[in-house]
C-alpha cells in the first residue's frame, strides 16, 4: 500500500461499504424478507461482516496508520480520523479470530437458548449459556485490557472513554435523588391516560407519524419509514438513513413516540458530514450521545406541553372521535403518567432509569463474580421490589425480558441512561442559547433547535469524545443535576 | 488452500454471497431507496462486485480447480460443478483488470450519453460512445477468443455454446416463414382489443396479479412482488426470489402480462436446487432457457384460451364494469391482437421477433465492420420499413429505444427470441407428455405443468448446456418449426 491519506481513506471506505451492505441486508431481513429467505441471508451477512473484519485487522493496514500518524504535516481533521481509526484498529486486533468465533458461537447459542427460555418461562434453560457468555466477556475484558475494572473494557466498546467509577457516581445520584422523587410522585393522585387506549386506526397513525418525522426535520429524500416488529434506525450512508416503527391500534403511544424517538436517531445520522462517509468523522460520537438525540426529541420535546400545543389540533383533526373530549393539557398530563412497570420498554421516562440502574448493578456484579448467574432471577426480583415496589410475576417478564445479555452485550444498558441525562443537559443549554425556543416549538417551528443540534452535535461526528463534546457544548461534563431539574419542573407541573 | 471439494464449495459460495448482497442492494435501489441514496449505493455495489471478481479470478482458485479436476474419484455432480466453474474462471481471467475498468468506464459514459441522446432525440449525442463501445466489444471478443466469428465470443457470455451461424439459420427461418405469415395476418380484418384500454384501478390489478402469481406456483414464502419502473426478477437465493411489476391504470395488459412473465422467470429460480446455492448446479442454464420459462407462462399459457376460461370469471368479478360486455373468446382474441409497433417491449408476440431479428442483423454488422455506427439510424429505419412496414418517426422511438447497447450488451437480444422458440418446443413436448394438459389448465389447475417444468428443466441447474437440455427434454435441438406450428394453430383460430 502506498502510504498516503488517500490510500487510507479508500481502504476504510471500502471496508465501510461492506458494513453498509450488511446493514441493507439486515434492514431488508426485518422489513421485507420472505420467511424462507432467512437461511441464506444469515450466511450472506456473516460473509460481509467477516470480510470487513479481516480487511480492517490486516497488519498492513495497521502499518499504514502508524506510518501516516508519524508524519508532521498532517492537517487536523485528517489526523483525527487516523487517531480514531487507530483506536478502533487496536481494539479490534486485540481479539483474535479464534476468540471472535468462540464468542460468535456463544452468542448464537445464547440467543437460541434465550428464545427457548422465554417461551418456556424457564431461566434454567438460558442459565448455562449466560454463564458461558459472562466467562467470555471477562476473558474479552482481559484481552482488551483495562486500568481499573474489567467492566471498563466492555463499557468502552459502547461509550468510549467512559468508566465504571463514573457510572457508580451517576447511578448513586439516581438512587439518592430520582428514586425518592418518583416514590413521592407515586403517592400523589394519578393522572388519567385512558384516552390513549381507544381504537386508533393504523393508517391514520401512520400518516401522523410521517407528519411528525417531517416536522422534526427528518429528510425523506434521504430516508424512509417502514414497519418492523421492533423499531430501529439504520444507516447506509448519511444520505440514506431509515427508520422503522410498529403499531398497536389499541394504544396510540406505541407508534407515536417510537417514530419521534427513531426520528431523533436518524436526524443525527442524516446530519453527519456526508463527505466523511465511512471515516470516523462521518460517524456518531458514542451510543450515549446517539441516545441523547433520540431522547431529546422523544421526551424533552415530544412529551412537552409547547410541542403538543402546536400539534394537538392536527392530532384531534385526525382522531376527532377519540380525542374530542380531551384538552391539550389533559393530553400532556396523560402521556406523562408515572407508573411502575415490570417491562423496561414500556416504562415511563423516570422509572426507566430504575430499570437501567438494576441492570447495571447486576451485570457489573456478574462480571466481578459477586453474583452467580444462577442467582440472577432472585437478585433481579429483589431489586424490582426495592426500587419499583413491584413483584415480578415470572422470569420472562423479569430477567428474561431483554435480548442484550443473550447477545453478549454487557456495558450497553447504561448508555440508555447516559443518553437521557445528556439530553436534559443539552436541551437546557439549547434553551439558554435560543431564548424563544419553547415559544417557537409551541408554534410548530423546530428549525432553531434542529440547527442548534446540527451545529453543536451532528456536524462533529467522532471528532470529540462524548465528554469533550459535552464540555464544549454545555461548559461542563455530564451532570445529573440537569436531568433532576428537568424532571422536577415537568412533573411538579403534572402532578401539582 | 487445502485442495478439497469442500474448500472449493466454501470459496465459491462465499463469492456468491457477495454477488447476492450486491443483488439485494440493487433490488432496494429500484424499489425502495430514497433519491439521495444513489451516490453511496453505487459505490457499495461496485465494491461488492469488484471484490467478488477479484476473489473469483485469484490464481490460487484456478489452481484449486485444476487440482480437483485432476482427481479420478470425483463423483459426477461435483465434477460437473468444477467443470462449469473452470469455464467461468477461464472466461473471467481472459479479461484483465485494466480492460474491465476501461469497459466499465465506457459503459458508464455510454449510459449517460444514451440518456441524454434519448432526451434530446439526437443520435449524434450517443454515437461517439457507441463507437467506443463497439471497438471495446471487438477487443473483448479478441481477448476471449473465438473459432469462427467475433460475435460468438460475445454471444457465448449470455448463451453459452450457441454460435452466430446457428442464429443466422434461425433468423433466416424467421425472415422466410414468420415475416410472410404475419404479413398475411395484417391483411385480415382486425380483432378488437378496446376493452383493455379503460380505467382498471391499481389496487384491483395488484390483487389480480398476486392471484396470477400464486396460480402459476410462485411461492410467496420464498419471494415477494413490489413495484418498480421496469419489471424484473432478482434472486438472492433459491429461497428468496423476488419479482417486480409496474402498472398503468389505462391499460390492463401492462401489469397482467409483466407479472406472469416475471413469475415464469422466478418459478425457474425458485426451482433450482437450494443445496447447490452459489454453485453452477444451483444456477440457471442460459439466458435463452431462462426466457423460455417466462415466455412459456406469458404466451403459451397466459395468452391461451384454456387459461382464460379458468381465470376470466375471476377477472370479470374484479372488473365487472369494464368487462361486462366482453366474452372470454373476445378477450382471448383481443389480448392476441397482431399489430406492428415501433417499440420492442410494446410488441405482440409475433412481431416481437422482427424487432430481435433487426437488432441481431445490426449488431452483428457493427461487430463485423459492415455497418458504421454513424449509419445505424438509417439502417434501423430501413429495416423497420422492410420487415414491419413502419416509418420510424424519431430515433428515440427507433434505435435509441433500448438500453442494451448503451450497457455494452452485444449478443444479448437474440436470447429473447431463443427463449420464445425454446418455449414453443418445450410446451409442445409438455402437451405430449401430459395428455390432458390444456384441460387441466382450463380448470385452473397448473400443477402438472409446474411439476413437468421442475423435473425437466429447473432441477438441472447448469448441469446441461442449453442444447443438451433441449435434446434431453424434447429429443432434438432447437427447431424453429415448433414456434411456427404454435403460431399457425393459434393465430388461424384468432384471425380465422
Amino acid at each position: 500500500m502506498t502510504k498516503t491519506y488517500e490510500t487510507y481513506q479508500q481502504r476504510l471506505q471500502q471496508i465501510h461499504d461492506l458494513y453498509a451492505a450488511a446493514a441493507v441486508l439486515s434492514w431488508d431481513k426485518e422489513v421485507y424478507m420472505p420467511v424462507k429467505g432467512a437461511r441464506y441471508r444469515s450466511r450472506q451477512v456473516a460473509t460481509l461482516s467477516g470480510l470487513a473484519h479481516d480487511q480492517f485487522t490486516e497488519s498492513a493496514f495497521g502499518d499504514l496508520l502508524h506510518a501516516l500518524l508519524g508524519k508532521n504535516d498532517l492537517p487536523d481533521p485528517e489526523r483525527r480520523n487516523l487517531e480514531r481509526t487507530l483506536e478502533d484498529y487496536t481494539k479490534a486486533t486485540r481479539l483474535d479470530r479464534a476468540f471472535v468465533e468462540r464468542r460468535s458461537n456463544a452468542i448464537s447459542d445464547g440467543y437460541h437458548r434465550w428464545l427457548k427460555a422465554r417461551k418456556a418461562n424457564d431461566f434454567t434453560v438460558f442459565q448455562p449459556a449466560l454463564e458461558t457468555l459472562i466467562a467470555l466477556k471477562k476473558e474479552e475484558a482481559d484481552r482488551i485490557g483495562y486500568e481499573d475494572h474489567p467492566y471498563d473494557a466492555l463499557l468502552d466498546q459502547f461509550e468510549p472513554g467512559y468508566r465504571s467509577h463514573q457510572l457508580d457516581t451517576l447511578f448513586a445520584d439516581v438512587r439518592e435523588q430520582l428514586v425518592p422523587f418518583v416514590r413521592d410522585l407515586r403517592a400523589k393522585p394519578q393522572v388519567d391516560d385512558q384516552f390513549l387506549y381507544q381504537t386508533y386506526p393504523k393508517d391514520e397513525q401512520w400518516e401522523f407519524s410521517l407528519h411528525t418525522l417531517r416536522n422534526i426535520g427528518y429528510d425523506f429524500d434521504a430516508g424512509r419509514q417502514d414497519f418492523s416488529p421492533h423499531p430501529f434506525t439504520i444507516t447506509f450512508s448519511p444520505e440514506d438513513v431509515r427508520v422503522t416503527t410498529q403499531f398497536n391500534e389499541q394504544n396510540f403511544a406505541t407508534m407515536c413516540w417510537s417514530s419521534i424517538h427513531e426520528g431523533g436517531h436518524a436526524l443525527y445520522e442524516q446530519g453527519l458530514p456526508a463527505d466523511q462517509y465511512g471515516l470516523p468523522l462521518g460517524q456518531a460520537c458514542s451510543l450515549g450521545i446517539h441516545e441523547s438525540q433520540s431522547r431529546l426529541w422523544e421526551n424533552q420535546v415530544g412529551r412537552s406541553l409547547p410541542y403538543w400545543r402546536a400539534h394537538f389540533p392536527e392530532l384531534q383533526k385526525r382522531f376527532p372521535k377519540q380525542l374530542k373530549d380531551t384538552t391539550v393539557e389533559q393530553f400532556f398530563r396523560g402521556i406523562n403518567k408515572i407508573v411502575p412497570h415490570p417491562i423496561r420498554i414500556e416504562s415511563d421516562e423516570l422509572h426507566y432509569h430504575f430499570h437501567i440502574l438494576i441492570r447495571y448493578e447486576l451485570e457489573k456484579a456478574m462480571i466481578e463474580d459477586n453474583l452467580a448467574v444462577a442467582d440472577l432471577p432472585t437478585a433481579w426480583n429483589e431489586k424490582y421490589k426495592a426500587y419499583l415496589d413491584l413483584d415480578i410475576p415470572s422470569d420472562n417478564r423479569g430477567c428474561l425480558q431483554d435480548i442484550h445479555w443473550a447477545h453478549g452485550s454487557i456495558g450497553y444498558f447504561p448508555t440508555y441512561s447516559l443518553g437521557s441525562f445528556y439530553a436534559a443537559q443539552f436541551y437546557a443549554k439549547a434553551c439558554t442559547d435560543i431564548p424563544n425556543l419553547e415559544e417557537e416549538i409551541g408554534q410548530g417551528n423546530n428549525q432553531s433547535l434542529i440547527t442548534w443540534l446540527r451545529d453543536n452535535i451532528h456536524a462533529h461526528g467522532r471528532y470529540f469524545t462524548a465528554d469533550e463534546l459535552c464540555r464544549r457544548v454545555t461548559g461542563e461534563s455530564l451532570n445529573f443535576e440537569h436531568f433532576m431539574t428537568y424532571a422536577r419542573a415537568k412533573y411538579q407541573q403534572i402532578y401539582r
